[in-house]
């Protein structure tokens, strides 16, 4: 409970085991061999689907790759070498196609899956869903990573998995069954008064920010790392050089079916 | 839990308290006049950031609102009447403004916020974290609706909350005490082989399709609501005439500081 925060003051005076689970949260990226059945992805999957879809668009697809080799050519695209050694690498893709078949079916045409907006229903839908599956493996003792990484590749990853126009990579989610040996904690988040505004924002965040510093410091330091969260967000977010080619979304959006005007 | 799919043969053979309560999901929009406590408001808020964050960047804030005019001002900009008798109104925000301010501290700059795939960070994270407080709401037997209205006057809505430049709403949530009198039920989605595919994507998905359109039109029927869901897809995508106005979110995310480039 103190974990999430780093902090030995956080107490949560509402919860219960969902929420209790929620909060220990962390991504594993070491697993055992056992499998994940079908049973346990139709779970996911129907958790996934169970969290809300604007207008009911449900616009998400999710495709569950298995395949050694398969696995092992997106752990290269993706740059996340553990992925070969999972049981199964989920690919959720932001999915525009389905409505625009539904239309070419029907003679019609859905032009507003052209827009900015629709991309950003499918991205947020999609998480909505990818947030679902996670705490339904969780709950089933799973373990889980995201991968933004699919977006280091999206085109690649696109003909790799047979994508039609209009569905694109969102993020990956890793699961397997977590390996006990693997060296990793919960990571402590950003005090609750600098996410949290009431009523309206307010930006006198620095001392907080300076607090949660040292907290992220040393909980980096206990895994050998250096640095503090500002730090590393600086740097993450620095400019073009940090971005691992993926200032070439809008680009790569536009050729994949989703122009996002 | 054969109503997630409107099919009365779905059986769940992998399930337990946590799975089966995220596929009871629904959208509350009636609540009763009970108020939502600082202890669940912090409950919720750590489970939504206890979903994972994209290079632990937390871009993510939410304000949360309860003062009885600005929830008028925002049910009137969000067109969801609604908001205005729910106890609690969480707008929440793509914020890369806090990554901003720990530059300028620092003297440097973060140019990476300026990108299309920044902002699709910022919507993604914050579309997991929402999802996080859904469940843990959910556990605690509050009712949730999303609000994407907060899209139909994104800027109209960060002058109301104060939003500094490059922090953007991207989903408001609705929160309280469900009213047990209000007519709604879980709504069925897509057959997961529809949205589920193995190792490359499959679009042969008509027939299954038009199986769901006859669920969804039964289900429809029950309240009153005439179309299937592929009617209703057409019809909400169909161009910029559907759009209400987020045609212009380009224009909307630049003016507020998210040019996504």
């Amino acid at each position: 409970m103190t974990a999430r925060y780093g902090d030995p003051d956080f107490q949560l005076e509402t919860r219960n085991e969902t929420i209790d689970l929620q909060l220990r949260h962390r991504s594993v990226r070491r697993f055992l061999e056992t499998p994940v059945s079908d049973g346990q992805l139709t779970a996911l999957v129907a958790a996934a689907q169970s969290s809300p879809t604007s207008s009911n668009l449900q616009v998400t697809s999710v495709i569950a790759v298995r395949e050694p080799e398969r696995k092992a050519r997106l752990a290269a695209l993706t740059r996340n070498a553990f992925i070969a050694q999972a049981p199964l690498f989920l690919v959720w893709v932001a999915d525009l196609s389905r409505a625009r078949r539904l239309a070419d079916r029907a003679g019609e045409s859905v032009d507003a899956t052209d827009y900015l907006e629709s991309t950003l229903i499918g991205f947020v839908d999609t998480a909505l869903a990818v947030q679902g599956a996670i705490t339904a493996a969780e709950s089933l003792a799973l373990g889980t990573c995201c991968i933004g990484g699919v977006r280091n590749a999206p085109i690649e990853i696109a003909d790799e998995l047979g994508l039609p126009d209009g569905a694109f990579p969102v993020v990956g989610l890793v699961v397997g069954v977590p390996d006990p040996n693997e060296s990793a904690d919960i990571k402590p988040r950003l005090p609750q008064s600098v996410v949290l505004h009431h009523e309206t924002y307010d930006a006198d965040d620095a001392a907080a920010i300076a607090d949660y510093d040292e907290r992220a410091a040393a909980y980096n330091r206990t895994f050998g790392l250096a640095g503090a969260w500002s730090d590393r967000v600086r740097a993450r977010l620095a400019g073009v050089q940090s971005m691992v080619g993926r200032d070439a979304m809008r680009e790569w959006l536009q050729k994949r079916g989703l122009p996002s005007r």
